[in-house]
């Protein structure tokens, strides 16, 4: 059940969806190759799944049986009656290749592929095995999903083509949730939510994904009739703008895609020499995609289903402020520190909500928001409705929160029942909290399988998943705008390029290199002239004028401050003599260092250490990332990353998002600094990074200098691709 | 249910403990005043919880009945045949007061009280009320638990003194785990983990606390044989110390504190002054209390019972590494994405575990750590156990993980009854995470009822809980070893004294004299002359030596930087009298500052701009606060903070709790900072604000600079509290 990357690449083609997918994931008929009534065998669980409820035709091929279940068995793929919409092959992988080649003879839609033992052991002729599979695909049209993978369950038809074990015992609930999974388990576990309620219209596991992929399984959904909202676990894909295209099409469409993305720690632990690399991670770039195509991104695991079932039920926000009544004062602390924790608004109710909860609720009470109507109303349902009623016809509230305590019987079951009446009655949606540990006491099942209901079982998830609600729907129209990349100015590449060819060999190009690389672009940087000697270096300050900066010139030493080589703030030529011959010693003690010559620096006028930087991902291609730069951007880590190229808007949006912002904004009598400046950096150094993402792996410019005025930058390194450059 | 920190404070006493509160707690009778047959009410509510199990005899009191189901009920508390161990009033709060000056009358050994309407409605009269309540204590020893409150459930005798609706149905379970609550309805939700097997020694909740608080009923548990571990939901109390002392005695006894705080968004919302104010917020102080006393503090509501549950079942780690046996790729990469969010370390397998491993899985699985078993291991529980074994046998494990996927029956329960059963065999415990959306599907019960194995619903609190299990058990030794605070040096208050003594009128201090205070206790700070005009500045900087640096001083103006009232790095006379000028100009424009002259000062060498701070909280006194200033300090809150006096351990733990701690310990070719020479600065105005806590509120000194050659105050701010200064 593992998914893996490794395997063959197919090269960028366009996503599949219900054009290609749809006579495999919602067939007619279904041929079961390895058919068996062995009792735990995966012939049999696949029927067993498929027995119940499924209304096409079940095709059983096995040539030791002429019956089976009471249905005819056949001996073969070319003995069956017709083309069969879907085939899963049950057999072992020795026996899956010339399967899969003659149900592509026969006009079969599609193969489903449980067999495990290809790419994900990594071995050469196992990867090799995987990619003659997804080279009969591209030959035949053929679709395959897997190796590696757990098949389906389409509950809109419905039908169970998977092998999980007594996926047919289960209770079926269809609903308005599309599930993704690469992991076929960890797609199940969230499936099994159904014994609770919860309604799905579709779970699909990709495996390890030789042909149809996670992204093509959202974009059938994205066309799939039932599905209102997409649910997705993600480990990783092979082309990122692929599941950029998926979840773009998501939000054309208006079914929010909520994202559990794993894998993480593995990539992070990647390290790049420079700045920027090792602060974006891959993990980054999928992140910056899925934020770029509006997607909802939660953090863990239990997330995902609460998530989901909020968007399917509580439709869009009338307002972002939302009221929570509580039967606690407890649960109403709790609501706002779990508010204020994600900066979700709780406003105070207007003076006739207030009205109208005070003439009920007792003296001891509270008629705040966060409300503490207070245990009395666990007696008296009515009460409880005309609380609710009074939060939810407060125009100042979007949705109303209300947390679900002291489980038992039978007030529980009747305060259920009272709130699933209640529910579509109001204006807003109803959100339950669950809070009781006895997780499935009476009552919660009228919670969890009522769609009016979005129903959770902590605080904090609620409260942070609202948050995403409204962030999801506040965002989405701006999404759908156009956000016209930067474009590069006149010449711009081929100066680039220029400058690129004539630079000495070797990966790393110098500091006044990479800024004539960047100056191509139209990024401002600090004027300098590089002095071979300390005579030529007095002439280049006067020039310049005094204060100037004196830097070593050298490809080799990428942090200049903790070398030593760096002195800023010289103010006459005594100094400058002084710090010249400082340089040089200190250079002197880099092993292997190369030194050109040192530079002669225009100072840039005061203003917070910015950094940019653009490197090349594997999935996604060249990134740009923006933040706090200076020395401490590694501990800080106060970055934002997007796809290159950035539109002004994303460049924006980036910058606004820092932690550090304020800091930009005229804190505390600061100067409000110029982030437009910046923003067009960062938009300019974006499309310098696609434009050259044959030759350049990695930008780094740290730091930029960004004041009133302004912004400047003062240090740049460019790395050349491996492939491009010398050693 | 609600509580309030509004009302009557009794000053500072001893703990109560197992002495005074065991009638009560511990009754062998029980009197219930008010008790009724009466459908729902509080009367009839208490004698039904009360009624199953209760080995001591039950007394019901109220003059209309002579008979209570089948007891003899006594018109008045006076016609009791015995005094009572423990009196419940579950009458109106009008008849309250009389009836409490009976029960202490007749020698009753405490009383409850459910009624609210006392302080937490605000009203001064009922603030009144609540306070003569105390006082009845205070004056007969009577003890009191309420008002407002929920009464408590001893599960060990078992005895059910609350209203609590149909405690009496409840599956009640006893355990190990004690729980005290703040609120009566957000500890019962904990308490109903009991349908699901979980056991609990005691539910004790505090409500208004009149007389009895949580720091006494967290006391009592430390000195209850039964209770290993105590679960804590706390909102505030009013004496800081108290709270501290309760948790220092569980410390030395033991017995796992955890603690969820609420409230902390209530409290951050006030502001002070100057920087440390506002970033310390009483929340904080919360937190550095329970740190200081190695109290485990858990975020979030839902995480308090699966972390007490595994502090009570798992015993002391063996060593920090966890192993991760998982039946998915999915979830083994999920386990590895939650251990690096939280720091747990998941160290490889030794090799001849690998080799047990290997001898099992099938080739597509992973014999790593986080390993993935595959699905196999659902068909074949002995796979289970000996892949289970292989990483409990591994000496680099102090535990072991096993996620719980695909739940169907039998093999679901079949593999619990395994799981229980090899658990108590292994010589670490075996955590199972229940990954399931059937979140009490078959077999949990098994899991949750065992109790040797912790057992958890999600990932992401297995890890996070094990990661603090570790913490606690790494640190209490260390907790527990004398810190010794740090001392003043001989004199040094009375010359701070004087130093506030001479100071002109008004709340704050200027730098100068903030800096004599702080010198007063051997703090180093920077060398300086107050010079009345430009003369005498230029004539100080001589003696003092170029390059210096030149502020305003004045009372009026706290953040120099962004008035422009400061000038760094000096270099010539000329230079000198041309930032004299500007000051003043600078000065002039700050409406109704105050300048007392311009500060001719030495120069600090280049070095890290830290910050450390302190200010009086209302429930813990002096607090002292340390991290990374400059004017980015509120920004990026890199700040640790302690109670005051610190030692010198707390004072360096508190410099390395610093996220940017990297940077002073030779980041990137940074110098090493004098760390020791910051933490004594730390001891030292921990010290100063505890000897002057009668006369100062609040000390901030930002920035002090930090360099390899140690550590010096460069401004500092003393405000005066307000009962000692003028306005």
């Amino acid at each position: 059940m593992d998914d893996t990357e490794v395997g063959y690449v197919p090269g960028p083609r366009a996503l599949f969806g219900q054009a290609e997918l749809r006579r495999m994931m919602h067939p007619r008929s279904v041929a079961v190759v390895g058919a068996s009534e062995t009792p735990g065998s995966f012939g049999r669980r696949t029927i067993e799944n498929l027995d119940i409820g499924f209304p096409g035709r079940i095709l059983p091929v096995n040539p030791r049986y002429r019956e089976m279940f009471g249905r005819p068995c056949y001996a073969s793929l070319e003995d069956l009656p017709e083309p069969p919409d879907c085939v899963i092959l049950t057999v072992p992988r020795e026996h899956v290749e010339p399967l899969v080649e003659r149900a592509a003879a026969i006009g079969a839609g599609g193969v489903m592929l449980y067999s495990s033992g290809y790419a994900e052991v990594g071995r050469p002729e196992r990867v090799a095995a995987q990619r003659r599979l997804a080279e009969i695909a591209a030959r035949t049209g053929l679709r395959i999903l897997g190796p590696n993978c757990a098949g389906i369950a389409n509950l809109t038809l419905p039908a169970g083509l998977t092998f999980m074990p007594k996926f047919f015992e289960m209770r079926r609930v269809c609903g308005p949730v599309g599930l993704v999974s690469q992991s076929g388990a960890l797609g199940y576990v969230v499936l099994q939510a159904m014994e609770r309620g919860i309604g799905f219209s579709h779970y699909l596991t990709a495996g390890n994904s030789c042909d149809v992929d996670v992204c093509d399984l959202v974009n059938y959904l994205v066309e799939e009739e039932q599905t209102r909202v997409i649910a997705c676990m993600l480990e990783g894909v092979r082309d990122g703008a692929r599941l950029l295209g998926a979840a773009q099409a998501a939000l054309r469409a208006g079914k929010p895609l909520v994202v559990y993305k794993l894998g993480g720690s593995e990539i992070s632990r990647q390290t790049a020499m420079s700045h920027t690399g090792t602060l974006v991670g891959a993990d980054e770039a999928y992140r910056a995609a899925l934020r770029r195509a509006g997607a909802v991104i939660v953090d863990h695991w239990e997330e995902v289903l609460e998530t989901a079932t909020l968007f399917a039920r509580a439709g869009a926000p009338r307002c972002p402020g939302v009221g929570v009544m509580a039967p606690s004062g407890g649960a109403a602390v709790m609501a706002a520190d779990e508010a204020e924790r994600v900066g979700l608004s709780l406003p105070p109710p207007q003076p006739q909500t207030s009205a109208k909860l005070e003439a009920v609720i007792p003296e001891f009470g509270s008629s705040a928001n966060p409300s503490d109507i207070t245990a009395e109303s666990v007696k008296d349902v009515t009460m409880y409705g005309t609380c609710i009623r009074a939060f939810a016809e407060d125009p100042g509230y979007g949705a109303v929160v209300v947390p679900m305590m002291s489980v038992h019987l039978p007030g529980a079951v009747e305060r259920a029942h009272y709130m699933a009446k209640l529910a579509p009655e109001l204006p807003v949606p109803l959100c339950v909290v669950w809070l009781n540990e006895w997780l499935q006491g009476p009552g919660s099942e009228i919670y969890d399988g009522c769609e009016n209901l979005p129903t959770f079982r902590t605080m904090a998830r609620c409260i942070t998943a609202l948050a995403r609600w409204n962030a999801y729907h506040a965002g989405r129209a701006e999404l759908l705008r156009e956000d016209a990349p930067a474009a590069a100015p006149p010449g711009a590449a081929a100066a680039a390029r220029a400058v690129l060819a004539a630079a000495p060999p070797g990966r790393t190009l110098g500091e006044r290199l990479s800024k004539e690389v960047l100056a191509a672009y139209g990024i401002p940087v600090t004027r300098e002239v590089l002095a071979r000697d300390v005579e030529a270096a007095v002439a280049a300050a006067r020039g310049i004028g005094f204060p100037v900066a004196l830097k070593a010139d050298s490809p080799d030493i990428p942090h200049k401050t903790e070398a030593g080589v760096i002195r800023l703030g010289i103010a006459d030529e005594a100094a400058l003599r002084a710090a010249h011959a400082a340089i040089l010693a200190a250079a002197a003690r880099v092993p292997g260092a190369r030194v050109d010559g040192v530079l002669v620096q225009q100072m840039a006028r005061p203003g917070a250490e910015m950094m940019v930087g653009a490197r090349l991902d594997a999935q996604f291609g060249p990134l740009i990332t923006c933040g706090f730069g200076g020395v401490a951007v590694e501990v800080t880590r106060d970055v934002a990353t997007a796809l290159a190229p950035v539109g002004a808007r994303e460049a924006g949006a980036m910058i606004a998002s820092l932690r550090g912002h304020r800091l930009l904004t005229g804190y505390r009598n600061l100067p409000t600094a110029d982030t437009g400046a910046l923003a067009e950096i960062v938009g300019r150094l974006s499309r310098l990074a696609c434009d050259l993402a044959d030759e350049i792996e990695e930008i780094d410019v740290n730091p930029v200098i960004l004041g009133p005025g302004g912004a400047l930058a003062v240090d740049a390194l460019v790395v050349r691709r491996a492939a491009a450059g010398a050693p």
